[in-house]
Parts: structure tokens; C-alpha cells; sequence
């Protein structure tokens, strides 16, 4: 599987380090504005400079390398793993259009255990709520994380929306002064230190609590992730893809 | 429904006041060797001095009581509910025995947070062993309960074994010196206080953790348990089921 | 040590319970509006009608006994425990003001736990903010609670706020895109089933978090506390106590 | 303060590239047996190749240098960090013997986290225990540990003994069938994945639980603390110095 990284900082080079240990993908290039140590393999500035064709590019850079990633990847019928955050609503459509052309993954959490906790959620969410179980959500990230709450405490919510219908996000319970409504589904979020990520998921019924929770332990939970996306999407003609959606 | 309860301690008695309180259940009798205080019931020693036939005994009485039962439910055809803890090898097997002729439910842990978490475990245990992650239960239990690991661990355990066969429990790791093996699921117990019941079942992997936890605030999580699972038996003809098979 | 008890409600009962069990306490009366079952003391529907000196009044009862409570003690030099939730500004006001007569405790959570959590924070929570430690707090309450964050939050909160000087509460991190300051306390709620009380103070640094939890398992926590801030209060004279302050 | 740092395995890497980026420090020479890479200082296979005087060494590396490290401190004067794990009782004795004539810091775990842990307990263990609560301790650690309990948890352990007096550790609650006694602290180890290294201590009493919870994000916490220990015994003439003793 030919593949093109875009982004060489810190995560960029854990790409780039599992890819060239791993026999089934082969790293014809490296795509980044700049450079502060050098790669083994072809080092572009973008992908107009780029002549071969890849297979599927992953993308850990930066919302604004879309449009130079989007018209290569049309061009050549590549594939597209987004691991970036921060896209725009409107280049989040931008995505969803070239999705009619080509297969595209897109997630803020590509980690296996986050995979399966959103497995575990389709399963069991509505249950609990339709018996009288209140549904709440906490996470827990590192001190220089700007948004609030995390990209993936969104995501599991609207998982659990997608399968009870009806349900709305609290995000502030200081400012209420009422009780809790059956459908509410309250997400909260804490900030401290170099935490790289906590998701808890509370379902608390008639004296009984159950909690399901994911850490991740490192920033490499996220390269494993972007890389299993790559290869699911091998047989994927087109469309966009997510966690919910991949497997 | 017609009931009949065979114990009437502190969890008989909360037994008593849910079924007095339901329409769908007819208390026509206590059986208790004792009585701390009269119970507005019909009063018996023994199931020997019942004349009615009732649909199904809810048992939270003590092991010697067993042949009691089996006596009168093989005679008149009653579903019975084991909620009773302590039962021995021999105990059991005279239990499974009966369940040809009779349906009977018996468990050591008949709450519904912990079916929901049996149902998860049979849908996600397998699928985490094979990719690599290390399973172990923690449980956490009052100061005055005798036997480690509890029953519902035990429990636990024979779920994800049964999915994901060839595993080996571990309840001691201190006597070991060696390396966790792949097939491995430590079992530990805490012992402190008054807690009700906490169980813990933790999936690590490579730079992730995923937890699944179930607390109980109350005993009277048991109590609505017993009664879902005396429900549920009503269209059972015959057979042995537990938290495993009845849902 | 004579007491009267205010409130008979489901506290005040468990609060009887308790003072007759105990040989150091005399209940001498019990004081409500109304009762819906008969108590084995005297019983009152206000502390006009009482003729008796009490040492310590408990009060387990509503903000609008406030003067009733206030007058009877100024006037027979009776200390009072205020263990009611809900007084307005303008009643603090008022009990602080009649504290310069008589020895007053006046706090929303009196559990021997969370006095012990309290002494902890005075006695690290600096030493971690000043070694570059963030600190969040967490708290987790039944589906019934109208108030977020909860009093025992805040109270941590204030304990912290006391010993570091300078910190801010910061209820809403989904209106707010930065990063979190250093000076922030987050106060996060969380609401669900029936769980009494769950509080969680993390402080997390550079690669390491130390997180300290209580946990209610029944509302019996706040009785044993009220008991033991009654006796607390035996050699005072005058002055307005809490947590903070009592031991 | 002039540094010699013993092993230039993984951690005597993060070791060694602390020290050069922090000025109170000046790192003289790296001893290892083998390199697997360059150092930019001198490179020694052993201290008696050494010229120059250290200040202190830190050691990482293997026990089998003890001699070969306490030869070269008794002679030179010269403080020792030992971060080494798994010496022998005999190994113990010698460090021990060394340090009548030498400052000496030697400890399984060097965080901050760990020693403001032990700084909590010191404090509060005894009161709780006084206060009838029972305590027990839990770690969680990586699959490829070998012992169980971590000499962390044992460390724990020890602090509150030493505050307590008269309590027993318990490692394997599965082969009692009894009540748990008061003055057992029960010790349980889980072991999976990556985990860097959890360690929780309960208090738990009457229908109250509080909860203080270390957990390593990574292995830097541990070159923190030794680095932390090595300023700490600048002003050390001699002595055996612990986590529980230096600060």
C-alpha cells in the first residue's frame, strides 16, 4: 500500500516511524511546509510536486493543507485518512463533497479502545436509558487542549443520540436551577497537567452505577488508529467514513 | 402471579414490601423457620404446611432450606428464584437436577446493571483478548463478607471464559514471580467498610486502558432483580438459568 | 447532653434513631410542624411551646424555622447544629450575627470524610499549585438535586481558595476557547439515579496525577457528622463553626 | 553539582538529556558496561576508570554494580542517587553499612507524586484507622512486571505501619474463608497492557470511602524525582535517605 504522509511534527514522525517498521505499507513520501530534521524518503512541500501515485494519504497536519490534499487526492483516486482537527464547517463540507468521489476516513479519535467503546455504546445505550438509567458523560485532557468538550466526548454523544433519539448535551449545570431532565445527556470536562485523554460514560439507574471508561496512554493510540483506518479503507470505493461508520 | 417467599430477614423483608407493592405479584405466603415480627401474609415454619399451589417461590432464606423447596416445587410444578448465597457442590448439582422437571433461576448476583454487564462482556471480551489486551477483575466488598472473590466476580470470569475459552484465573499474584501470560485474568478482592458491591473489569493494551465498572448503592438492586428474574421465568417450562441464559 | 432535635422528617427520624442510641445524648423533644408518625419524646410543633433548657438544638429541618430556632437559643444560651441546606443570604447573615451570642456549626455536609478530605487539602493543596499542579474538581449527585455545583464542592473549593489565595472557580469550560490558566479551579457536576454524594479533587502535573475521592454510600454519613459537631460544639462559648473551622 | 550518571539504558537516556538541559547540574560521565549509542561526555565501562570527583552519581542501571559504585562514593565522598530496583537483602545491608560514611538516597519510586502520597498518609492514616476504617491498597502495573506487590505499594504500606503500628499486610484473599480483621491492610496487584504505574489507597469505614489515587503518566516522573533527590542530599554528610526520610 503506497502511502503519503502530509505533516512531519511530532505526530507526523510517529506515522512515519510505524510505517517504514510495517511490511505492508510502503512510504513514498513526506509532504510538509517545512522540515526541522530531514526524512529518509522524498520530502515535498506539497502534492503538486508530487509525480506517483499513492494509495492513501494520511494527514496529521493542518486544516489548511485541504484543498492541496483534496485536489490530488481527486486527481489520483486516493484515498484519505484525516487525523487533523480543527476543520471549518465549511471544510468539513468540502469533505463530505469530494466523499462522492473518493473513499475518505475523517475522525478527531482514530484509537482502537475509543472503536470500541462507541461498539459497546450502540449496544447497550438505549437499554439503559429506556430502563430508567440517567446518562452522563466526563473527560479529562492536558492543560493546553483549547476546546472544550473534546472532539471525541462529542463524538460518543452522538453516538448515543443516533440510537435514542430525543436526547440534548448539557454542558453547564451551575447556570440551571432544576432538576435533571430524563433526556439530558450531561458533558463535562476537566483540564490539568499532561493528561493525553480520559473519556468516562456514566449510566446511573436505582442505586446502581455503571461506568465505562477509556485512557489513553500516549499520543501513539492515535497512530495505530489513523494507520488501521488506512487499511480499511483499502476496499472502499468511495464515501466518508468515521468511526462509526469504518467497521 | 402468586408467590411465595421463603425468608423474612432484612433482604426477605424488602423482598415482602416490593411485592406487596407490584399488582402483577400476589404474595400468598412467608415460609421462615422464625419471624422477627408478623408479616401480614399467611405464616409458615416450613413448605410442608402450604396448601396453595404458588407460580414461583422467591428464595433469599439460607442453603439448608433447599430440600424444602425442590419438594414443593417438584410437586406442584413451581418456577423457583435462588437468590440464596452459600450453596454447596452437592447443593448445586441437586439444583441442576430439579431444573429438568422445574424452571429454575439461580444466581448470586441478580441485579440489572450486572446483567447489562455480562451482555457487554459476551460482546466485547473476545474481541479485545484477540487483539492483544490483558484482562482482570477487581471487586470491592464490606468488611464482614467471608468468601474471595466474590460469586459475581466468579461470575464474570465464567462469562468471558466461556467466549473467549482457554483462559486461567490468577487470584494471587504475590506468590508468582514471572511475567503475566496472554491467557491470564487476575481476580482481586478489597475487603473495607459497609460497600455494597463493586466490580471492575479492565481491558489493557498497548498505551490504553478500557474499564467497565458496576456499583451497587443498596442491597435493594438484588431485591428488583429477584423479581425481573421471577417475571422472566413465568414462560420457562423447565431448565437451570442464570443471569448467563435468562435474558 | 440535653438536646432538642428540629425536623422529622426522613433525617430527623434517622437523627432520633441515633441520639436514643447513644448514652451522651439526651433527646428531649422533638420539634415539627407536623408528624406523620407519633416520636416517644415530647413532641412540639414549634420552640415556643418548650419549657425545657436544651444544651444543643440539631436541626434537620427547613430555612423557615430559622427565627423559631434563633430566638429559643439566644434566649436559654443553647447551642445550635444547622445541618438544613438552602438559607438564603440574608439568613446567613442572621446566623452569623446571632453567633456572637451563642456557638453556631452551620455547614451543608458534616461527614467525618469530608472533614478528613478538607484537612488533607489544607495540608498539600498549596504545596501541589506551587510545584505547577492543576487542580479540578469533580462531583457526582443523584437525579433529585436542584443545585450544581453542590455545597461540598464549594466548600473544597473554598478550603482551596483559602490556602493558595488568588484561584478562580471555573464552572463552563464549552464557552470558554483557551487554554485553561493556571489560577482555574474547574468545578464539574455530574447528575444521575439515586448516588448520594461523590466528590473528587485531582491535581495533575507533568506526567503524574494524585486524585482524592469521597464517596457516600447513604445519607447515615451526615447524621454521624451533625452528632459529632453537637459535641464538638460542648465547649464553645460562642462563634459561628464550620468544617473549616469546628475541629 | 557535578554528576556522574551510572546506565545509559532507556532511563539513564531521559537521565542524562535532563541533565544537560538543566544548569545546576553538570554531567561529567556516563558509565555503562555497553552503549548502544554515543554520549557526548566521557563514556566509561567502569568507575574506576574515573579521574575526576562527582558530587553525586545516579544510578540506573543494574545491582551487579553496587561494589563497583560504593568503592568509588566511599572513596571520593562522593552522594549516590541508587534508582536501581530489585536488589538483594545482602545488597540492601551493604548500601545501608555504606551510608554511615555517605549520604545515600535509594527508593523504587522517586516522583513527587509518590512522595506527597506518602506525606497525605503520614498524616491521616492513623486517624482514619482510630476512626474504624479499614484500608486496603491496590496497584496496577505493565504485563511485563515481574514482582507483585510494586516495592511502591510496599512502600505505602510500610509508611502507614509506621504510623499505625501492629497491622498485617494480606496478599491473597482467596485462600481465607473469614471475616477480613481490622488490622489486615490488604495488598492486590493488576497487571496488563502498558500501564506506567497506578497505586490507590481506600479508607474505608461506615458507609463512607475516601480514595487517594496516584497514577503515573510516564517513566519521566521517576528522572523528576531522582534528579529532585540528588539536589535534596547536597546538603546531606551522610545517612540512608528514602521518599520517607529526605523530604
Amino acid at each position: 500500500m503506497k502511502v503519503l504522509l502530509y505533516g512531519y511534527g511530532l505526530m507526523g514522525k510517529k506515522v512515519a516511524h510505524q510505517l517504514r517498521e510495517k511490511d505492508e505499507f510502503d512510504l513514498i513520501g513526506v509532504v510538509s511546509y517545512e522540515f526541522d530534521e530531514k526524512a529518509p524518503e522524498a520530502m515535498y512541500s506539497n502534492l503538486t510536486e508530487v509525480q506517483d501515485r499513492a494509495d492513501v494519504i494520511i494527514d496529521f497536519s493542518h486544516p489548511n493543507n485541504l484543498d492541496d490534499i483534496l485536489a490530488y487526492a481527486k486527481k489520483n483516486k486516493t484515498k484519505v485518512v484525516f487525523a487533523t482537527t480543527g476543520f471549518s464547517k465549511e471544510q468539513l463540507d468540502k469533505i463530505e463533497e469530494a466523499s462522492k468521489e473518493i473513499a475518505i476516513f475523517q475522525s478527531y479519535n482514530t484509537s482502537f479502545g475509543i472503536q470500541m467503546v462507541t461498539k459497546i455504546l450502540r449496544q447497550v445505550a438505549k437499554e439503559f436509558y429506556d430502563n430508567g438509567y440517567d446518562i452522563e458523560i466526563l473527560e479529562k485532557h492536558h492543560n493546553q487542549k483549547i476546546d472544550a468538550p473534546s472532539g471525541t466526548a462529542k463524538l460518543l454523544y452522538e453516538v448515543m443520540e443516533d440510537e435514542i433519539q430525543g436526547t440534548t448535551p448539557v454542558y453547564d449545570r451551575s447556570s440551571l436551577h432544576e432538576k435533571r431532565k430524563k433526556e439530558e445527556i450531561g458533558i463535562q470536562a476537566l483540564r490539568g497537567g499532561t493528561i493525553f485523554g480520559e473519556h468516562e460514560i456514566m449510566f446511573a439507574g436505582l442505586d446502581e452505577i455503571i461506568e465505562i471508561k477509556h485512557t489513553a496512554l500516549s499520543k501513539d493510540v492515535f497512530v495505530q488508529g489513523a494507520l488501521a483506518a488506512a487499511k480499511a479503507l483499502q476496499d472502499k470505493e468511495a464515501g466518508l467514513f468515521t468511526l462509526k461508520t469504518l467497521y
